[in-house]
């Protein structure tokens, strides 16, 4: 992942600044582009063939949403700069999909960049789409790298008028489309939850030293979310503190209640965190303890062994027991086998019994 | 625990915001409701049917203090949010127990959002109820998620008369309810206290692998404390310190104080989490002390035998004694099999002395 | 220790917020109280039956210092309360010993919880008995929790009138109060500085598996240090630099000075946390270094007796030599025993020779 | 390198500050001088002999930048200071490579020094040369190390007036040199990412101690860029902030995208940071992965074969067979040896399903 | 070192605050005084008796520096606090020895204390020295514990007219002054890169225990440097940031530039830390990879003979080959003793092969 986001950059070394360059996969053919359009009464939904097409809703009072996905298309871009006289550097952010979260107020617009993070259960790996949103008076633009069906829903609580949104002006649908993104962090929370819990219990069943790997790729996946709600969190208390011209003071509860939210995830991703942290010691000390363990125990087997190996060995000796009577009378004693063998388990035994009352077995 | 938070969140996810879905488990299945009111003379305490019976008391100088039990009727709250002109984002709050403790201070009520912990001794286990209170002018209605006695004792004080409480106003019992719940933090401390206790004796007499698990949890449990404890201190701080049209002057004292109790509760927290931290190092060298003993005395016990071994070994070679005098002569020695053991005796002494010596043993 | 803060907390717990409740061990059988008065030429020190005695010198230009040894008289605090007028959670925190170190400024009095530190050497532990002192105006009353002699030197400067102290009010006496449990922080760091060196020499010279307990004992130790240190300069900090009518300006720079020295005792405490740290360290690598001689040496006497044993045990075969000459010719050769132990020396000889220039010896 | 660093300061000690003395390596023999200048119309560019030359173009509205490559000409810096009335211990600064970044804002010009970071990827070693840059009104003096094409892309964009540079001043020529030095580091970023890559594949293949070095080198590395980083973004922050009369309010959004870059440049490095500690903790563990695995398969087999070896031993006991019918009976069984065989298979495979059972194979 | 510091404090404990004690190992038997005055044209220097013969320049408008070494004469400071009217805590802060670095600015005098730093390269020790200065107009006294020669060069730069510095007044020498003690801070520095260089080549080389131990030293010194660098930086800071009478605006640049330097030394000090604690690290892996070593290599060795012994031992066995043709018939094979190493080379090399396949060699 890191080493794709230092290639799009060294792509544009170079570069004077403001140029326009798509530093990014491209992740869809063609460009689309929709517009919805809606007041307290009425509501219209359409896709459109160019950009020009929306800008004349532009100096309406009803909402007005441009959703483009998709954004290798320079001209689009040059377009809007000229129609909704947007910075240049602004634009440049939005084909810069290695961008942080971050908000930007501007005069006569407000410019927010924010991830959306895509959760892969089956490699355990998290992907972001960079959704860039410009809010000029009752005008939003939104940037997406692909088409998706992440706002949905949102359409749809439009269209059938569920909820306050269709009273409110722009500024409320960009918090509605913000919400969205928010929420969507607490579905990939859930799945990483289960993810958690499914490491846990293959960490107490067997510790292979995958599970090391598993948990690192795991760690990877938390600081890359952490890495993406943090500067989310920063900006979204920016605006909700800040007065700014963009968004009205009726919406600022809302984007209050939207920072709790941030923070929610925040404080889950911390947890999470603690808990990798929790399995990588249990992973480690589990292996340890089998590691002791194996060890133990055949020491313990070796150690009752050497002995009684060496009790044989002496018996094993060719002393000369012709040439005098102390040299190993024992070999021609009747019972003398038996009481080797009396003596091996005497010896075993007792060590045994030494090793159980020193509570090493 | 933190699962189902997340479950909780995610069946929300794409629903406008401000909508009222209750995020919990049913924890009571009837909502009750009752009704306290009182001032320096008089004192009413009974249960009601309806919220209805409670909004008369709204404008009378008395205290009234009203408490929900049960969180899932939505039909309560939408009243509640038309008779006080409450923000619909604040009853959605109440609804959501994944809440962190947390003040707003709106014009004219304040809402407050507290954990009550509860500590499992048996499965050294904490779990947390979510208490809402909104305070305004002399009303406080106060939101359980089930019908509890925690707050009998202050109930009864106020019955009995003692103390100052009855002079004083509705933010006067807004912080005596607060008190309530940041002294019961206090016993489940105590409770924490000896559990701690409990794993200190066990950690030393016989550090079993469970050990690690336990401690484990206890840090679990502590994060947790600490996750609730610190917003806490966060909000009684504010409440304390920023002037707000619903704490009287007179209050500020009190309220002071209180943020002292909720200081000494997160101090003895991290003292805990310190200790815990201890019991996992002793654990950890107690296990890795009596891992390197066995080691020691199975390897020195080995180390004996081995040099032995090797002398038996030799003299139980077959080298032909009678093709020539240089080929073990010892082997027919008169004394040859005593001086075997007396040389087997010296290097085993030998040996353990020196091991002695170099403190091996 | 911790657990008898939790005990005496809950002991309280459900009880109306300002109740005299004493909160400790009682630590004297009866309540003593004696009372110095003194200006430039006048001095007089003797003991009072009751707190009445003391009242009339409220109103005097002389400094006035009232000592209450042991806390448990409720009746004597609410006096105190009335006569001078007090705020009842003031009373109410000086009975409390669990408090921490806090400065609280009213509009016509301060008030200040400081910790006095005993260390008991024997037991390398640390015992706390806080000092609650009173400062309105000239008149300065003190709680200890039991008699002793700590302000004994104190009181015989002022006695002797040797210093400023007697041209000066009773801000300054607060002061010197401050300054001299704070020197006494001092010999309690002196003290911990032996106890440290001593288990510096005991680390290096016999690594017992107790050392670490020791050690874990003085981190704790130090901890509770810090817990009493860090808010102490706090206070200090918050009484030198802001105004208050209590403390004159010509005090000021001696509270500055106070205030450097509690950042001594501070920095010694890190400079002492850091040492217990490294204390730690080296006994962790005494251990393992001594566990890995053991190891290293023992393994080097078992691998060098092993291959030999092996020789040993082939000449130790019955393969028939009259069977064939191929069989084990050696067994009949004139030096064949001789030889055995020529190869014998030679391949451990050899095996050492490796092992010391492979640097294992 | 830190020792260089050590070496050049301590040559200066004694020293009056403010004498112009070069401490560093002299990285080229001659001084070279050239001097760009250019409007929206013009643009010259020409190699200079000696400062003087460029002295003239201080005072035209034309944006020049001379460019100073070596700085051992202690005569060029005198002639700077007093041409340019710069202060002395800023050429002081200039000439001492061992500067951390930093911005200095004067009454009539800015100085601010950068490191241009190089990256040797065969060495796995990053070096640094320190750029210079003096803004006066429409003038830059720009100091490098030595001669190198660091700016020759951004020299003949202005050439060939790419861009909006042409139209803009000196502030935002300053600018863009400083965005040049910023985008080298994505650029070593970059080399370090395939660097990361190949250590974590060599990490996994074939773990050898001197992994461990590489993966140190790597964060020694990592940490003089964080170095070097962390005071940028401070200075760039600085500037892109504070109002000051050398950079026109339109250059500060382009500061500000400037910012993002360091910005983004300290995450990655942070980032990698991770990952190197990534790279540690997974060599360590498979190091004692393979560790264990060698310990356990070799014990195992020595396990295995200590019961085996005892029981042959005691049938080369030499017991006097004849002299007893207890003496070893066994060994006169007409299947005694094939007897033997099979306790030892059944022992031998015992032993193993039994460790296989343990899960310890 | 530590305990030194306490004994001097605990020697005071019990004294009142501002008496004149001083806390410190008398370091030159006799106090020496010197006086410097000079102006832009004249500049004389000689050694004085008595303070007295310096009070007298007081007044005149050339800068007087007064050098006094040795502290521990009572009377000298209570002559210098009645001529100067310096705050008695003042002159109690020269005398004890172990304060921190600070500056404190009176009405009409500045307070600074600094550390000298003398590293002993033998013991790879740090001491210090405690500078003390009091800057009042044009008039500077500088305490220091004994006489040494660190101003030596200052002094004769003064004499000379090197520099700017007669030009300038007593504030400048201040700096000065500071400035060749920061200046010896690099000089320490670069001994201490020396040492770290060794120890580096060392643990390479030869990890012995001893090691640790250095490494150890090590950090306790770099932490010394550190607790008396931070808080010169703060002064340093303070006094370059804050208007004060007694400090120029011209001399302001130049602390500044000071500031710089100290902000490098703890640059330099934080980067030496973590090469120590990469030292430690590799320490640590260098014992660890060797003792796997060790054990791998010996294990190996034991492993292929433990086969081998059992098959001797087969062979040693005294089965009776004439009971039954079961009985061992290879003993009396033609070859079976040859076909008995071919099966231990066989059985040796195979593991060996195994071993070497498996990466183990």
């Amino acid at each position: 992942m890191f080493e794709h986001q230092m290639k799009w950059r060294s792509k544009k070394a170079g570069l004077p600044p403001g140029s326009y360059v798509f530093l990014g996969e491209k992740r869809q053919e063609e460009i689309q582009l929709n517009l919805m359009t809606y007041n307290e009464t009425d509501f219209e939904f359409r896709n459109i063939e160019k950009i020009e097409d929306a800008v004349d809703y532009k100096e309406k009072t009803d909402v007005t949403w441009v959703n483009i996905y998709g954004l290798h298309d320079i001209d689009l871009l040059k377009k809007i700069e000229t129609a909704f006289t947007i910075h240049p550097l602004v634009l440049e952010d939005v084909l810069n999909t290695t961008q942080r979260p971050k908000i930007e107020i501007y005069d006569d617009y407000v410019f927010a960049v924010i991830k959306m993070i895509y959760y892969d259960a089956e490699e355990a790996e998290i992907s972001t789409e960079q959704i860039s949103i410009i809010l000029q008076n009752n005008f939003i633009i939104c940037f997406q790298e692909r088409k998706g069906d992440i706002f949905h829903a949102l359409r749809e609580r439009i269209k059938n008028s569920v909820g306050r949104i269709r009273k409110n002006q722009a500024d409320y649908l960009a918090y509605a489309i913000m919400d969205v993104i928010v929420d969507n962090y607490f579905s990939v929370l859930e799945k990483l939850s289960d993810h958690i819990e499914m490491l846990d219990e293959e960490v107490s069943d067997n510790p292979e030293p995958e599970m090391a790997q598993k948990i690192n790729m795991l760690k990877r996946t938390l600081l890359m979310l952490r890495k993406n709600t943090w500067p989310l969190r920063e900006m979204i208390h920016q605006i909700a503190r800040d007065e700014n011209p963009q968004f009205r003071k009726s919406t600022i509860p809302f984007l209050r209640d939207l920072y709790d939210h941030t923070v929610q995830v925040i404080d889950t991703t911390e947890n999470y965190w603690e808990m990798a942290s929790g399995l990588k010691d249990m992973y480690m000390s589990m292996v340890s303890n089998r590691m002791n363990e194996v060890m133990k125990v055949l020491t313990i087997i070796a150690t009752i062994f050497i002995p009684l190996s060496f009790i044989a060995g002496v018996y094993g000796m060719n002393f000369d027991t012709g040439a005098s009577p102390f040299n190993m009378p024992e070999l021609s004693f009747t019972f003398g086998y038996p009481l080797f063998w009396l003596l091996c388990i005497a010896i075993g035994g007792g060590l045994l019994f030494l090793f159980k009352r020193k509570n090493w077995l």
